[in-house]
């Protein structure tokens, strides 16, 4: 499987963990990587909040995320009225949520090490709580 | 251009129409005629409201709505707490929004004449307002 459709799947399955609980919904955004505007991965939602989602997977010992990437969840999030997060999937089961403080900059863009997703992260039940 | 990329382009539109505003953002749901979760074509929304938004494009007198796509849209509506409308695109140039109690049912669906979608629609300015 390419590493794009790897990723798709980890948002269809995040989407799917959103809609098995009883009051959350979400979207998966048609090609954010593409598109000219800001557009987070997944956009979920209740009631009373809203989380602008950026996936990553990954089985190595860092995910990194470029500048832009981080920049535009920031604007949409502002825009939009939406909690900035980034949804972290260590060997394709386990996710962390993570919030833009918890991420660590570096000089290119920003750096994240499984170790540090796995101790400052949320799991999902603890993100929609 | 296929009916489909008619459809994508009317929404990619849309979607800038929400982005050229200072406040307003948008994106377009991926795959939201084949998901198996209720998905709107676009969710647009600001600090204070969201709107989930049906698009249908037409040349023709009347559109047609199936009682499926505003079963989901309203179920999405009600779960992520967005406002659902229907946008209608007329001639490859105006926009005009319904609310769901605009829009008649009939037998099988819903309809509306695009006399009715100029007379009780609004215009986008008027939507965002």
């Amino acid at each position: 499987m390419s590493r794009k459709s790897k990723g798709i799947n980890a948002e269809r399955e995040l989407i799917h963990l959103f809609w098995n609980t009883d009051t959350w919904s979400a979207i998966r955004a048609a090609g954010s990587g593409c598109s000219r505007y800001p557009s987070p991965d997944v956009l979920a939602g209740n009631s009373l909040r809203k989380l602008a989602i950026e996936c990553k997977s990954s089985k190595d010992d860092n995910i990194y995320l470029e500048k832009e990437e981080i920049n535009d969840l920031k604007e949409f999030g502002r825009r939009f009225g939406a909690e900035p997060w980034i949804g972290i999937r260590i060997n394709s089961k386990e996710w962390f949520f993570l919030t833009l403080e918890d991420i660590k900059e570096t000089e290119s863009g920003y750096s994240v090490s499984l170790v540090l997703a796995k101790r400052k992260g949320l799991l999902f039940e603890e993100l929609i709580r």
